[in-house]
């Protein structure tokens, strides 16, 4: 099992912005995906839906200002069955988020794109706390032929 | 041990420009921080200096247009020992970069700081090659309080 690891510090003096960019549909489309469906509760499933595809995530836990674990219930075969944990804390001025994409099979090539590719979507939620626009599908940047 | 995977796509026709931006000085310098010395070549050690302190990289292996081994001789105390392994391939209009930083000991909170950054830099490496301008140190994207 291999892991995607990921940690930025976003500008904002409680995680609540943050947690909130997490957990609700608005907030999700604002930087990850313009077409977000579903709920963010617990046993909520959230569709996220790109130009070629989606993902179906369960929501497992949520812990206010703290932590967001998502499962992947429908998507991709190598996202099937795969975590994607949210943890956030407060550190003076930012709030720092910890995210990790865990429970890869193996780190095959998908993997590589899939981790760049958080790591821009990261970018984006921390512009959309920050300045109110983040860059979700189909606005969102391209870093290969993939997309 | 862990790993820190990435993958970008840079729009050129061959591998060549990516290539000189991994193994020269002047291509180092264009995407990854002005203040690169050293040497190149195989067996060469690359001096990588930023804001908070730097890399010393012994250049390991060098295929042309394919591969470039780099392997941590100095810096910080989780990087020394750690190989940053690129491979360059052709695919269409795209040279396909996936890059590794292997040989992490532990998935500590500085790993996921330096994947997400490693992310960052691959997107000014692409942007250097594409366009002509990369965001080097210390015109890097800022990611959080770590920078």
């Amino acid at each position: 099992m291999v892991d995607i690891l990921h940690r930025i510090g976003v500008e904002t003096p409680t995680p609540e912005k943050v947690y909130d960019a997490l957990t609700t549909v608005d907030g999700l489309a604002g930087w990850w995906t313009d077409d977000t469906t579903g709920s963010g509760d617990v046993g909520g499933i959230l569709q996220f839906r790109f130009l070629p595809g989606g993902f179906d995530m369960e929501v497992v836990e949520l812990r206010p200002s703290e932590r967001v674990v998502w499962r992947v219930v429908d998507g991709p075969e190598e996202w099937i069955g795969t975590t994607v944990d949210w943890n956030l804390r407060q550190d003076g001025d930012y709030t720092i988020v910890l995210f990790t994409h865990r429970g890869w099979k193996e780190p095959v090539e998908f993997m590589h794109h899939c981790s760049t590719k958080w790591g821009s979507y990261l970018m984006s939620l921390k512009s959309l706390v920050e300045t109110g626009a983040g860059a979700p599908s189909p606005r969102d940047v391209r870093i290969s032929d993939w997309h």
